[in-house]
C-alpha cells in the first residue's frame, strides 16, 4: 500500500500542517497591490549587506527565522531545512544556513522552488520523520538579472514578455500536527521542454510543464477546478498565465474563473512598468506566505491549489542555443486542520 | 513518535533496498585503479555531443536507464528521480529529466548530491509514497573546471591541494520491496563554514562538515567506528581525508583504520597527475555504484557509513571573498536485506 493517488500524486494521511508563515519583500514589491500583506520589507536592496547576493541570504534567513517566530518556535525545534534559490550554486541558502545551523536538505527547482519545499517537508513529516521543518525560499532582482540576462548598469531594455525579478523570501513552517491550512495532496511535476528559447519568455517555457502537473493531478484524484477557491499558479506572468488557461482547455479543463498567478498579483503592470509581471523564487514564496496564508487563516478561503512553477535555465546552455526545459510542482492546501 | 534516533539521525522501519545499480565514467577514470568495476567508459568527453554539458547530461541519462535495467525495472515503474549536479541550475539533470520524463526532485548538495539523493528517495520510499525511485548525480571535468575554475585552454597550473573533477555519472534504483543492500540510518548534513576561501582545496573547507555529521551520527545512535566495515567519505581527496580523521580524533573517534575516500580511490596519484585526488559529484556516486555495491552484493563488506562531502561555493560569491561553506550527508548502507 502507497501513500499514492493515481499516476503520480501523493496524499498525505497525516496532512502537514503550516503553523507558521513570514514574507519579507523588497521596496518596489512593497509599493505594489499586495502591500498591507507583507510582514517587512526592506528600503533598499543592500539590506545593509555589501553585495546583492549577501542581502538576498539575509532576507531568507529573516523569513526562515520570522516562520519560526510566527509558528511558537525555535530554531531547536525544526529538524531540518528544504530550499533552495536562483543563484548559482544555490548560494543564498547555503550562506543563510551558516548562522541558522539546522541540517539542510538543498533543493534545485528555480521558481518552482517553494512548492518544491513543501512536498519535501510534507513527505518529510507525513512519513514521521519529525515534528516541525522549514520551507522556504528568495531571489533578489539585482542579483538574478546579473547572473541571468545583463548587469543592470547596461540599462538594458526589457522585452514585452519579460518578468521582474521579485526582490523577497518567503518562509513556512510546516507540522506535524497544530492548527491552521494543510498540505492534503502534492504532484512533483515532470521536466516538459516545449522549444521556447528565449530567456525573456519564461511565461511561454513555463506553461507547459504547469499543464502537465495540473492535468495529471485532475486525472489522477478526479477532482475538478471548481472544488477550489482558488488556482494559483507559481510566477507564469500574464503571458504564462493565459497559455495555461487555453491549453488546459485543450484538454477539457476550465480554470479561468478561478485563475491567479503571484507574477501578475504582486506588481501593477500600469503603473510599475514590470512589464508581464513578477517572477523568481521569491515571488510566489513572498505571496504565499503573506497574501494567501493570512487569508487561508481568516477562512477567506479553504482550498487552494498552489502550483509554482519554475523554468530550468542557465546561461551557458542558452548561449549554446539550447531551449528552456521547466517544470511544475504542486501542493493542495486545505483550511483548517485544527489538531 | 518519529523515526529518529538522538537529535538528527532518521531510521527506516522499511529500509530501502539498493535493486540497481550502474556506474559510466571517462577515460582517465576508466585507467584509474577501480577500473574493472565501471560498468560503462567513454573514449572521449564529448561522448558524441557538441559541449561538456550536454555530454554529461548523456552520461546522467545512460547511468540512470543503466540502473532502471540492471534492476529488471522499466522508467515506468520509478515513482520519482532525487538527483541534481555541479553545473549552475543543475541542467545536467534537467536535460536529461526531457527524455526520462520521471518526476524530478531536484536537489542542490554539489558534492554531497549522491548521498542526499538516497536520503530522499528513502524518506520518500519508507513514507510509503511508490514503490521505486531513482538517485543519481554526475559531473565532467571539462564542464566543471570551466565553470568554477579556468577555461581548460588556459592550460592554468593546478596547485598541490586541488582535485581532479571526475567525469562520470552513477545511478541507483532503490525499492521498497527487493533484495540487494538496503539503508538503515541517515543523518541530513548542516552547513559548516571553517573559514577556507581557496577554492582549490576543497578537501580542507569540507572535512569539518564531514566531522560534524559523523560526530552527530555515533552520538544519535551509540555506535562506533568498528561497527563497519569501511567508511567512505566522498571526495575529501587525500588532504581532506587526513584532515577528517584528525578532526575526530579530538572529538575522540578514531576511523583511521577503516576510512576509505572516493576521492583517494578512483585516481592513482603516482601516475595521473591528479593531486589530492577526484572529486564532483561523479566521483563518489561512480564508486558508490560500481566499486562499493558490487562488493556488498558479493558479501565482501556488510556494513558500510557512506558519506558524501559537499563544497557549497559559487564563483561569485568566492570573487567577492567570502568563504566556502560545506556540507555532508550520511546515509549507512547494509548488506542482505532479501524480501
Amino acid at each position: 500500500m502507497t501513500k499514492t493517488v493515481g499516476k503520480r500524486t501523493l496524499r498525505f494521511h497525516t496532512p502537514p500542517v503550516i503553523t507558521g508563515h513570514y514574507a519579507i519583500v523588497g521596496k518596489k514589491e512593497a509599493e505594489g497591490p499586495l502591500q498591507k500583506w507583507f510582514d517587512q520589507s526592506i528600503e533598499e536592496g543592500h539590506f545593509g549587506e555589501k553585495t546583492w547576493e549577501m542581502a538576498e541570504s539575509k532576507l531568507l534567513e529573516t523569513a526562515a527565522l520570522g516562520a519560526v517566530q510566527n509558528a511558537g518556535l525555535s530554531l531547536e525545534d525544526i529538524a531540518c531545512y528544504f530550499g533552495g534559490d536562483l543563484l548559482n550554486q544555490c548560494v543564498c541558502t547555503s550562506y543563510a544556513m551558516r548562522s541558522l545551523e539546522i541540517p539542510l536538505f538543498g533543493l534545485y527547482g528555480a521558481c518552482s522552488t517553494m512548492a518544491e519545499s513543501l512536498i519535501g517537508g510534507s513527505v518529510f513529516l507525513d512519513g514521521q520523520f519529525g515534528n516541525h521543518v522549514l520551507c522556504a525560499t528568495s531571489s533578489h532582482f539585482c542579483a538574478a538579472e546579473r547572473q541571468f540576462r545583463f548587469p543592470l548598469e547596461y540599462g538594458s531594455q526589457r522585452t514585452p514578455t519579460s518578468q521582474w525579478t521579485v526582490t523577497g523570501a518567503g518562509a513556512c513552517v510546516l507540522s506535524a500536527q497544530g492548527e491552521g491550512p494543510c498540505i492534503t495532496y502534492a504532484t512533483v511535476g515532470k521536466v516538459v521542454d516545449a522549444g521556447v528559447t528565449d530567456c525573456n519568455n519564461m511565461g511561454a517555457a513555463m506553461a507547459p510543464a504547469a499543464c502537465d502537473t495540473l492535468v495529471s493531478f485532475f486525472s489522477d484524484t478526479g477532482f475538478s477546478p471548481k472544488d477550489y477557491d482558488m488556482i494559483l499558479t507559481g510566477d507564469l506572468g500574464q503571458i504564462g498565465k493565459e497559455l495555461l488557461s487555453r491549453l488546459l482547455l485543450k484538454n477539457g479543463i476550465d480554470i479561468t474563473d478561478r485563475a491567479e498567478d503571484a507574477g501578475c498579483l504582486i506588481f501593477d503592470p500600469d503603473t510599475q512598468d514590470t512589464h508581464a509581471g513578477g517572477s523568481g523564487c521569491g515571488c510566489s514564496a513572498s505571496v504565499l506566505n503573506s497574501y494567501i496564508l493570512k487569508q487561508m487563516r481568516e477562512k477567506t478561503w479553504q482550498k487552494i491549489l498552489f502550483l509554482a512553477t519554475g523554468a530550468l535555465m542557465s546561461t551557458t546552455l542558452s548561449q549554446q542555443g539550447e531551449s528552456i526545459p521547466a517544470i511544475a510542482h504542486l501542493v493542495q492546501l486545505e483550511g483548517g486542520r485544527t489538531q
